[in-house]
């Protein structure tokens, strides 16, 4: 993967580099589906409270499979139903999520639950875990 | 700032909230020159290797003043002058955007300088602290 050819990069900062891969708002709520609340399915992304489109969904998860983020399966119990999963690049953006959600929940009214920013700031490091273990455990 | 009326957002998640305010690419980029380069002026920012076009410019340091993240002020050795200036609500990403640059550097090739990127993993806090501190000092 490092060695790759990457010639449409705007630079190579980290932080461009990785805008230009999960910078859109709409992908990182797509991760955020899978990584917190356990969603797996087109129907499950299409409900949630952000209300995305059906076709910016389409697109936002063909993207994020091309770039590594997510792999999607068919569910062996029902070959019509189609899974997505994060890949472990996926679930490496928990940190990076934790720390937005800490820093809205800091400056903004959120509807974030009292006692998940508790764990996240004061057992960061067992949060992180758990996270990890429950993705592991979904596979 | 907490008890505003926020009837605009999408849902009340603090990952959502946090996207609507800097969940673009180009916001996220001014925020790391002011956090990590120390640049100050718009012809600074535009010199970036990403090359953003005015335009965007013009709109994005507006829109991160308007959120609170930015404020600009005259320099007071050259009226013409106009320095833009993280508030505590933009050094307060410096977490995330850690976060953001230790996934990119592990999972793609980028130019992050290897001792940032041990200082960033093996001193975290050290890291954060010195960077809140330049933040203080250039006040």
């Amino acid at each position: 993967m490092k060695d790759k050819l990457r010639v449409s990069r705007r630079s190579g900062c980290p932080i461009s580099i990785a805008l230009e891969i999960f910078g859109d708002a709409w992908s990182l709520l797509i991760v955020r589906d899978l990584m917190f609340k356990g969603l797996r399915t087109f129907s499950e992304f299409v409900c949630s409270d952000e209300k995305i489109a059906t076709n910016i969904l389409s697109d936002r998860l063909a993207r994020l499979e091309a770039v590594g983020i997510v792999t999607k399966a068919v569910d062996p119990s029902d070959a019509r139903r189609v899974h997505y999963r994060l890949t472990e690049k996926g679930i490496d953006l928990a940190p990076a999520l934790v720390e937005i959600v800490l820093w809205a929940a800091r400056h903004e009214r959120t509807d974030a639950p009292p006692s998940m920013l508790r764990a996240m700031r004061l057992h960061r490091e067992q949060f992180l875990a758990d996270v990890r273990k429950r993705w592991a455990e979904a596979a």
